[in-house]
C-alpha cells in the first residue's frame, strides 16, 4: 500500500508555488518522494518548462513509501489551499484507495477538502539542466517586473541584451519604444559570459515573474536566439524553475 | 392624513439591513408602525423569506400615524442609503402627498432624495415562528462564511447535519468533496435537539450570511429535510430572519 | 534644429493632468513654449473644452525653441507616465528627427520610452476666457463630487441654480429626484452675480472634476442656459480649465 502524508504549518510557499505553475500549467503530476515533492511540466503550446521542487524540510511531518505520482488538476489543489487560513494546519495525505488527495485543514474548526487524482501520461520534458547558456546573471526580481510592465505597453514581446557590465530589455512596437537598462548600480548582482540577445514572448514572462513570491532575487541564463532559465530559489526549501523558448526572428 | 417621520444619526445598520434584503429581494413593503420599521417578504422563486424588524430605539425621532405601507424598490433605496456620509443625519419621511419616501442628509451641505412608493401587493409569507424546528444551535457566523466559501468550490450546495455536539457542513461534487466540522472548542456556542440533516442552496445561504454585519452570532434551526431558519439578532436594535426551503434529495 | 527638453522630479501633477485629459479627449497637440507646456482641444462631440497648462517653474530643466507642437495620442502618453516610480527623475525630449517624443526615467535603472508624434490639424477651440458669465463661485471640489454622485443615481444631468447665497445641484429622474444644497456654512467659498439656472450633462461633470487631482478648491462660473467653466487652479505651476455646453431644455 502506498503511503503520502505530509503536515504543513505554513501553507503560504506552497500556495504561491502553486498559483505560479496554475498561470501555466491546467494539470500535471504532482511527484512526492523522499526529497519532497516536485512537480516538472510542459505548457499545452510546449513554450516553457516549468520545473518546481518543495524540500521535504517545509514539512513538519513528511511520509511518503517510495515514489508517489499524482495527476491532479493545478487550479483545483489551489482553489483549495486558498481556503486555508494563516493559522491553520495543512495536511495533505493519500486516500486510502489512492485514489484521491486529501486535504485537511486544522484551526478552531477540522476541515476536509478531497480532489481525484487523475490520470495522466507523464510526458518527455526538456530538463533546464542540460542547456549550454552563453550568458548568466542575478537580478533582483522588481528590475524584470518593471522591464516587462514597460514592454506590456508597447508590444506583446520582449529582447534581453546582455552588454558587457549591463542587462538591456527592449521593446518596439509600430512606432512606439521602451526599454531598461539595468547595471551593477541598479539591480543586476551579476552578469557572467559573452553578449547575447534573445526575444521571449511577454505573456510567458509575466506568469514567470510571479515566481518572485519564492526568491526576491531571479538567476536568469540565456543566449543568441536562445531559449532562457529563470530561477527563483530560496535555499532548503523549494526552487522554482522555468525554461522559455525564444521567439526566433525572421 | 398619513404621517412618517424618522431621524438616524448612524445610517450603517439599516444600510446594510437594505444591502442584504436586496440580494434576495428586488422591491417589497416597508411597513412603519409602533414599533418600527419591518419588512417581511418571500424572494421571486419562493425559495426564501425574509424579515427584517428596525427597533424605533434606532431612531434619534420617530413619528407615524398608525401603520403605513411604503412599496419600494430596495435596490433604489440602497443606492440612496449608500450615498449617506458617516457624519450626516438622516431623515425618512412620507411625502404630503404620500406618493413619495424622502430622504434627507444634513452634513456640511444638505441633500434630499425622493424615490416613489409602489403600488405592491401584499402577498402570503410564511413566518418563521410556526415551525417545528428539531435542531437549534448558535454558531459565529465567520464560521459559517467559512463553510459555505468552502463549498463554493465544490459544488451548488451545501449539506448541514448535526450531531451529538458538533455541526458539519458537507459539500461533495462530481469527485471532489469539502467538509468543515465545528464542536464547541471552535465557534459552535450552542446546540439543542436530535441529529439532524438537510440540503440548502449555496447562493441563497451566500446572501443570507451577508446578515452577519447585524450581529455577528447565527442563531440557526433545522431539521431533516426541513427548511432552515437563520436568525441575526442585534438586541433592541434589529432582528433579520431567513426562512430557507430546503433542496429535497431524490 | 527644434529643441525640447524637460526634466521632472515629481511626475505627479503632470500624470494627474493627462489622466484627466485623457478622460476627454483622444489626441491632441501638447505645445511647449517659453512658458510651458500647455493643452488646449475640445472633445470630439465639441460639448467640452479643456485648456490645460503646466508652468515651467515645475520643471528643474525646461529648454525650448521657439514654439514646439507635438501631436500626441493622450492615452498613450499617459500609460507611458504611470510607469515612473515615486522616485524616479523624469525627462522629456523630442528625438533628434523630431518625429518622436522620448520619455526618460532615471532611477535605480534607465528607462527610455519614445512615442510617435502624430499630424494633427489645429482646429479652432472656443477660448474659456471670453465668455460673460454671470455668476461666479469657488467651491470645495468633494462638494460638487458629492452632488454628481447623488445625481449619478438618478439621472444624466444635473441642474446647477445659485440662489442669493447657496448653490443648489438638483437632478430629477422619472419619478425620483435629487437634490444638493450648499451655502457659505458648507463647501461654498464665494458667490457672486445674480441667481443663475442651468443643465449640464452629467459624464462629462465627473470626468471634468477628477481636475480636483490639481486644486481642490474650483472656481465656476455659469448662468442661465450659458455654458459652465470649471478651473483647477494650482498658482505659478498647473492651470486645468474647462468650458462645458449645457444641456438646453425643451
Amino acid at each position: 500500500m502506498s503511503v503520502f502524508r505530509a503536515v504543513l504549518t505554513d501553507v503560504s510557499l506552497l500556495r504561491d508555488a502553486v498559483d505560479t505553475i496554475s498561470q501555466l500549467i491546467g494539470e500535471g503530476i504532482f511527484k512526492a518522494d523522499k526529497d519532497g515533492i516536485s512537480f516538472n511540466a510542459t505548457d499545452r503550446a510546449i513554450v516553457a518548462v516549468v520545473d518546481f521542487k518543495l524540500d521535504k524540510n517545509v514539512f513538519e511531518v513528511y511520509e511518503v513509501s517510495g515514489t508517489i505520482k499524482m495527476g491532479l488538476n493545478v487550479d483545483s489543489l489551489l482553489q483549495i489551499l486558498k481556503r486555508a487560513g494563516a493559522k491553520d494546519k495543512l495536511e495533505l495525505s493519500l486516500s486510502d484507495d489512492e485514489s484521491k488527495l486529501n486535504v485537511k485543514m486544522v484551526g478552531e474548526t477540522t476541515r476536509k477538502f478531497s480532489m481525484p487524482l487523475l490520470d495522466i501520461t507523464e510526458g518527455e520534458v526538456p530538463s533546464p539542466d542540460n542547456l549550454d547558456f552563453s550568458t548568466k546573471l542575478q537580478i533582483r526580481t522588481p528590475v524584470i517586473e518593471e522591464g516587462v510592465s514597460d514592454a506590456a505597453i508597447v508590444s506583446d514581446s520582449l529582447v534581453f541584451e546582455s552588454e558587457d557590465d549591463a542587462l538591456v530589455m527592449r521593446t518596439d512596437g509600430d512606432s512606439s519604444s521602451a526599454e531598461l537598462r539595468v547595471d551593477k548600480n541598479g539591480g543586476l548582482l551579476s552578469l557572467n559570459g559573452k553578449p547575447a540577445r534573445s526575444r521571449y514572448p511577454l505573456d510567458y514572462l509575466k506568469k514567470m515573474i510571479r515566481g518572485a513570491r519564492i526568491a526576491d532575487v531571479a538567476s536568469i541564463s540565456f543566449g543568441k536566439d536562445f531559449p532562457m532559465r529563470i530561477e527563483f530559489i530560496n535555499p532548503e526549501k523549494a526552487s522554482m524553475r522555468f525554461l522559455l523558448a525564444p521567439r526566433v526572428e525572421d
